[in-house]
């Protein structure tokens, strides 16, 4: 663990351990189970097919024994989380296969976020949210907060790794928290990747993409949730920054004159 | 009232007004609730994210008590209705928060129109359809005819036009008819708006996008619905002007010679 | 038939019954009701707006009576399959419109496996699946196979080739089995399609759009779906390649220098 440590301060420990986990997922094919909102599950299985991964977009709770435990992780998501879609998420995440939640606006209401905490007691190897989502959770309540922001953050994630840090030690999981920086901690350690652009804010389902990325890489990795969750943040940012530099160079070549 | 007719007949106000309203949507970023088809949830979330609104796809009955006061707006449309999300669509709509309805091919079957009729009765702010639709609505009926295209109009909007002030008047709401030409009528004022290029037909839920574009607009300025749908739709429209230049740039620069 | 099986080694042949179909679907504009996953409505929506077809995303039991007779083809396809999905699958399966299948990870689960079945009775015009899916179907069960890829093909389509033929003979259908070649066969007659790129499969629903393709080649030519099938597959399969072309043009001419 000391030793560990002290190597993970090295950056380019990261450069090959996210390098080395993408490979493997191109290598492996991990089957990801999604049971996400009905927003971007297109968006979530085209993240996972361009890494490598082979998405299973199956929430029938009649198809959980029989398909569950072929999978090499799960994917849980609660964006649009309605009464008839809770037991297979709860029954997908209690197979013993490494599962991922993403507690999407968390603090919507009662009922989503008495959801959110009955998953997080079924032990997810990750769970990836924005810092309102996070802050709600680790504070179990509905915040009559009156700049309440839906799916979208209205904190800085700094402003909840303290949270993040209480949530993953009662809770047993590693807590991702994203934003300008991603910050990924299992209660003791704490890891911060800075990759991604601002304007993957302004596209939806950027988050539950994500969060897609982390159950791939969980699945190549069960054994270090912590490293996987950093390494595919880092990663997925990166892509982010990649685009926007072709994206750039499209529109300043393409600009009528 | 008169004074404000006079005024409208001037462009340049309709362009400061539409320039103003866009500019609150991204000061204030309202919060949209959304309970849309499964077809275009994640378009109608760009298209808002884009605005600077803040969407939030939430359809769970369970979730209406909570979450809804705490919107600035709601977004109802039929698109995928099923017996299921009626509830949530009537319960949203009856929170007292201002509200948009696109009553996707109301006339596919006998529910469908029961539904649009129910939801009318239901005061949203502003009902935005096409040609077909709006006629359909306002016969109250579901035709019999040879030549329905679901989703798609077969009829020019100024078909409509007629149909679309009765509605208004009946219905004491805002009807927006889109098309070539987009007419928004209270009933009394008619305002035409043609922005817009044919392609947007072409490409599945820009009328989805447009009506949650007009939630947005309904969310900042909710006195005035009128003016809040004619600048939603022409500004809608002109994006989709923007994006043709683009593309047309991008293909004579792209294709290969 | 001798006469046509003749005229159908003819390359030829083939380029012109597809570009009449093409023709038609855009001339005709059919409506096809697609009651399909929820990960792939808007990419099956607009791939059937491009071939000039009117799509309808209507799966409520409550509209088959009404909305599926006015139809001109209908689209199923079990990929995220529900309990409460299925009596509408059934209901417009059901109503004499021709009608095409996509058995979707059929492997999946006995729960899938069996609606797959329970569909195929219900003869409909043409199932399309990958080889996997194809050999699952033939074979009426679920491998407990450790490759099991999910909506992903573990096998090539020339491996299933024997079992389309068989799964035709058997259950009346014309059964296509896409890959890097497609195969389509009534059980008699065999056609390959080599047409499309590598990456296609790399994008999520570019099966899902293609059978809904089949659907509307299908509408207007309800008498030969062979023929429709095919067709249908190789002009996606172009669709694909000209993609291709324009986005190897863009990427050389916009990647950073």
């Amino acid at each position: 663990m000391d030793a560990g440590a002290k190597e993970q301060r090295d950056p380019a420990w990261w450069g090959r351990r996210a390098w080395s986990l993408l490979s493997a997922v191109r290598a492996r094919a991990p089957l990801v189970q999604c049971i996400t909102n009905l927003v971007s599950m297109d968006i979530a299985a085209n993240a996972l097919l361009a890494a490598g991964a082979s998405p299973a977009m199956v929430h029938s709770l009649r198809e959980v024994p029989d398909f569950t435990p072929r999978c090499d992780a799960v994917y849980v998501n609660v964006g649009t989380l309605s009464e008839d879609w809770l037991p297979s998420m709860r029954a997908a995440a209690s197979t013993g296969r490494p599962w991922v939640l993403d507690p999407v606006a968390a603090a919507a209401s009662g009922f989503r976020m008495e959801a959110c905490l009955e998953l997080l007691a079924l032990r997810p190897a990750v769970v990836r949210g924005n810092a309102s989502e996070i802050l709600a959770l680790a504070d179990r309540s509905v915040p009559a907060s009156s700049n309440f922001k839906g799916a979208d953050s209205s904190h800085e994630s700094v402003d909840a790794l303290e949270a993040a840090k209480a949530l993953a030690l009662s809770s047993g999981t590693v807590v991702a928290v994203s934003g300008a920086v991603d910050f990924i901690t299992n209660g003791e350690q704490v890891v911060g990747a800075s990759n991604g652009v601002s304007m993957m804010q302004k596209i939806t389902a950027t988050g539950c993409a994500v969060t897609a990325l982390i159950a791939a890489f969980v699945a190549v990795e069960p054994s270090d949730a912590l490293v996987a969750a950093a390494c595919a943040l880092a990663i997925f940012g990166q892509a982010g920054e990649i685009g926007m530099v072709i994206k750039g160079a499209c529109l300043s070549q393409d600009a009528p004159h």
